[in-house]
């Protein structure tokens, strides 16, 4: 099974693609896409819409993991990456994917195996599990393949009956 | 010109296309999008997509006025709407739509003079301005209604130097 993984933003999506196969992990491409600062809403959620369109169409994932949303103290920037969600969310179910949301804890959970883990050790593991031969960067490409690698994890354990 | 005003959310998003001719206004057609309770959102949003640019490609507006949103107590709401709002904002990009934005605070000030208006005074004002023979229902295409009447309204002035 191949996995999109999604950190969602406006400014920055980040995006990786994993190759699932017998509860093995395998990196297939993965990086960011960028909008420009000081442009419109509109025409930033449509660079967004038009490239993860061309990064399903290219990849062909099976199914996208995407970051759930909650709100944290800064809450204009919420609503922008809610913006971008939503055609993240539209794109993926065009082209039939079926969408797993993840809380950060649940991604940090799945990927060092501690809820609280700290920024550093989530890229250090993502980078160890895909034998990468570096960090991915910037953070949220890291975050992504987190995601993806989460999704993995969760749907490994259901389709094998592994209580979590 | 004619405007289509957007009252955004991701269960009811009301419409109502308005032509505007030297500082007049006409009614042309309003209604609403519903989507189906628990239904998933990436379903809901793509049924939002769809309808909305069937409404732009029916009714042709040369512009676009949507309700500007805020935080409030509601804040999971606030995440569905800001999600519906991103593909509603995507839509019209796609076909070539300026988009003006507005707080509830600026659509009651323009529709009744008075920025504290209550819910029924803007729908006895959009009523009488349009000149409709009964309310708009439900409110959401009411508030589109209004929506589109501060947008003309705010171009209006603009064009013709009226300072509000």
């Amino acid at each position: 099974m191949r996995i999109l993984g999604i950190d969602p933003g406006l400014a920055i999506v980040g995006w990786g693609v994993v190759e699932v196969q017998g509860g093995r992990f395998f990196p297939v491409a993965c990086g960011s896409v960028t909008t420009p600062a000081k442009t419109d809403v509109d025409y930033r959620l449509s660079v967004i819409y038009r490239d993860i369109n061309e990064i399903i169409e290219k990849y062909k994932p099976d199914e996208l993991a995407i970051e759930e949303l909650f709100f944290n103290t800064n809450q204009t920037t919420a609503i922008a990456v809610a913006e971008a969600r939503g055609v993240i969310l539209l794109s993926a179910h065009q082209h039939g994917l079926p969408i797993g949301e993840y809380t950060p804890l649940q991604v940090k959970q799945a990927v060092v195996g501690y809820g609280k883990a700290e920024k550093r050790q989530v890229i250090a593991m993502v980078t160890s599990l895909l034998k990468l031969p570096a960090p991915p960067k910037p953070d949220d490409t890291a975050d992504a393949l987190a995601i993806a690698l989460c999704h993995g994890q969760s749907s490994f354990s259901r389709r094998y009956g592994i209580k979590n």
